[in-house]
């Protein structure tokens, strides 16, 4: 599983989703955005983490019930249990808000356990506690009925589908106020990296259209506004 | 018509609707729930009340005019002027959010009168008066258009279907952040009796989460941590 | 291109979009109403303009490269440039949540140049930064993938659906907590006039409501009430 | 109820539904076609028949059991033996196909007692079955499931919607290749009428366009037009 | 992997799925058909057989090129050659119709092995081709583009989800003219046993009903239908 | 506009859409299929022509009435009249099935000047009559209502969006069983080439396949499978 150097973490928790879109596509990745995931709550900094994976398959009735739930090699929970600190537990539910794909409590043990955050494309229970103990969360639709109505859990930590986007373990999951992102890990790094320029360069133009300045000739940049920002940010670092 | 006892009211104010879920699920019931409607503000207490009903059918452009609306008859508007203080109004919109299934005005009138809430498979007009207004209201989507544009009112407190889920005139309708889940009539008492008491084990089970146990052992219970509970809840309240 | 009157723009900026709803009914109007197109932020005053319309087709990947999109040629910048002050940028991008509609950079510029707002069928990237910006945008669901992902910019100004809704070039459009309204172009004067009538009547109804009065009588108006009402408003206003 | 005379049910039995919807637009009716039901088979001549309706809500567990359904008072039952020969069994299934509408015994019996059609928003079992036993049938999509698993029958010969339709006891329900549209009881003999002359002037417009005439001053009729096919009817019919 | 006696699969392939579903539901189990999954053909007797398992995830640029899509080691191909004679390919799509789940040469591969026939819950290419070839295949919509266009192989022979149902290895699966119901294994011998009763009681029911009697008192069974019915058939077999 | 040699038109109309889908997929186009656009009829051979384009906007009650219907200058009707003979007229009716696209006599009209098809994303009327007609027609599902309930003309021949995919007026549009795609202009000529190579090998293919041998080492196809391909091709044509 991969880990993730904390200067990584740093500058992926300060770039938009949007912006890695753009670095996602420039590298020919046109689906890495889960499309209608959205967070419980706006949070000022991104989540970011390595991707722990669980796979629910539709449930049975004479396989799923509350009695077999309970089970300590019940795949949900030990999910939960397993879930490495520091990662993002991604939950494929297939879309299905019949049945939740996680509540208060797991969401507090997770993180008690150091977990950066959860997502799935199904939905959780108990909105408002999961809310209350801070674990950044993101999801489709409030979902709460009991698990076991709808849910089964298959798998952990395979390679999943969740909202239509490929999700390997350990792959960089980012989520922000704009939705969630999937980065291999392979590309984790150089992709913060350029991300950090980017965020600089969008600042740069943010300052100039508040004053006034046509977005031509600026966004997207040209040789001459790279030279504009480059003065402008030696002007602002003092270097 | 039921009636609700107050203190079966408060237990279920003071419930998590994900936890009836539950409760219900245990009954037989797995299909409680109103997927999809969700609350227009977040609310500190539930919602809680009788379900009063509205049936609405698709409009018909020779007998759903503005000036039919006008009449006194028009069972719509006679909805908002008979629903029981106490109750709430559960209408079915058919999941058509083509028209308003009550707008600022009805909202204000059934405060004035005592409702507990509304519930639609629709949605509402003028949400931002609504919501000063404080009346709580659930809803699929805005749906300003005048309501004779898509909608008739064809029955008052009638067993119907709302957001997939059916409901008697009488049925224990609670709502909160969650969303909304309607309790047959005859089991609301024994639900609120057994959603106080689960409360009350969960307060137990966060706490030990929270400082780091797992859940294993915890959630579900099992007879050890019954007895740990038990212990806690006497230390907890002197008794 | 319509130029709008600055009281007209004030009394549309004070009414309700379902008012609106109810205006454009009563005129023939049954299918003005954006369904499914919500606010980025509830907003104290409405979004008020005449269109100004960017028609989106799906992208094809020999045309829409990033490096075209660079271009001063290309529409979609265009279309940030030339939508004029005062006015609505109003998007069809034929539902898809695909990729962006626009992002932060360019509803910066279109607040700089004196856009009242932009509106789209399909979603925006960047929301936490367009909502600082604070140009009133209206979409359906988040949309942070790069525009050339799924969308191409085919024509400015020229009659659009959006959101199931013809928007000619000078309609005015109308946005609030509700939702959007567009109005015909012809039309906007007179409802602007009627819906301040409105409002105050409602002013009126609230208040009755509040202390204990029945809708029946009051809402719709009878000759009645509108004589209570004229009273109402002359000891009000004290004329 | 209304009867329906049999020249009457003759004339709309060679009408195109699509026709229907032209004179019912006429009429000021833009909503009286059922979007998305089609034939199970497609028919030679046309399901024509007064509305005979039946009410589905959503089933609950401890109510809907195959014991219940087994009793002569089941609704779902009743219907099939209390719809009038030569009427049309209109079922709201609230648009589920999660469980059967109807059967192929149920179509049996039907077509037993001279019933001329079924419709639903929802979906039938046993789809072979019911082509072999030769009752018209319309329907969203198969849906084999036992109806007590989704269904409940609620109400027999109200008005309901049916695919976002109004259909009330004794309109005039009529289904062929195009779907199915719903006529108000007191316009069928008119729009029955009517239809026949649009039918005949369609067959001198199709020999026309056959033959390399242009549309226009063809379709819709013109003055010139219908003097012309007032010639071409009396030299066809000899009078 | 579960062997299928023969006499087993003679009396499945006879069964309706809707009687099927009858029987599941009769031993609790609600949610064993495939919704929205059609034949593409129409066929004289079902498609049965144990179900292995393709699961499919959605594709990633730099993974699922068509170059790695021609390796040995492909899944998607592997699944073909390794599904075993008399089993039923069945393919976990997560509901995409994006790309095709398998294609003519696919169908007439499997065709040639022996296999009973193949079923997704996402759609093929080469539509015309695979009903030549004449393997009984269920989808739910027509997808011809290429499958690395959306879909990625990730395992074989696991539990999947497939249309909202949960597939196991060796679940006994029947298709027909209403879709794909889904048996656990350990129940097929008795479900079909007790669906041959089943069609034989139906054949004395329809001959009822052919002949003028009422649904009430025969279906469902009475004791008095049950031993009228078992002279009928004693007379019918002279046993 | 773009002319269409006619051997270029046979080897399209010989090919199979999913071939097409592949061809188009090597060039790096992965979104030129209609998703979810049938055809009314099965047709032995493909339809093929270069694009002429409809754009539809939502109608609006006080210009789409009846009688601007009628009138010579309606585009919906003069896109009949001008679509040049041998082209397959693609309607953007911005998915909308509440209106129809087209009916009987337009599709009568278009046969009788020479076009090759009619698409749509949204639907027909008359379908029956159509499919009398023989135009290959391809469409979303049955839309009766007559156009100005739910559709007005915009624009002709301009580059479009229909069902997902972009259209440029002479875009190369084949359809058959599998559904409608798009070909650029440019590349119809080198795709129509290769792809009567690759349904010359499929042929290959099919008869090792029906003969026993495994997909392997054919699909794809190999160097080796290559050279005996060759072999069995000169054999076939004694060349």
């Amino acid at each position: 599983m991969s880990a993730l150097r904390s200067d990584t973490r740093q500058k992926l928790a300060a770039a938009s989703v949007s912006t890695l879109t753009n670095l996602m596509l420039k590298r020919g990745f046109r689906n890495a955005y889960m499309h209608g995931v959205v967070p419980l709550t706006a949070t000022a900094a991104n989540m970011v983490g390595p991707a722990y994976t669980l796979r629910f398959i539709p449930s049975r009735e004479d396989i799923d019930t509350m009695a077999g739930y309970a089970s300590e090699q019940n795949l949900h929970r030990r999910a939960i249990e397993e879930c490495p600190s520091g990662h993002v537990l991604v939950i494929d539910a297939g879309g299905s808000t019949r049945a939740a794909s996680a509540g208060d409590m797991m969401a507090a043990r997770l993180k008690a356990r150091g977990a950066a955050g959860i997502v799935t494309d199904g939905g959780y229970r108990d909105i408002a506690d999961i809310e209350a103990v801070g674990l950044p969360a993101f999801q489709r639709q409030n979902a709460p009925p009991a698990t076991p109505i709808a849910l089964h859990a298959a798998d952990l930590n395979v390679a999943i589908g969740c909202a239509g986007v490929a999700v390997y373990p350990g792959d960089i999951v980012v989520g922000g106020r704009d939705g969630v992102i999937v980065l291999p890990a392979n590309l984790a790094v150089e992709i913060a990296e350029e991300a950090a320029g980017v965020a600089a360069y969008e600042e740069f133009v943010a300052e100039k259209i508040h004053a006034g300045r046509s977005m031509f000739g600026l966004f997207p940049a040209t040789d001459d506004s790279r030279r504009e920002y480059e003065a402008w940010l030696r002007a602002k670092t003092g270097r």
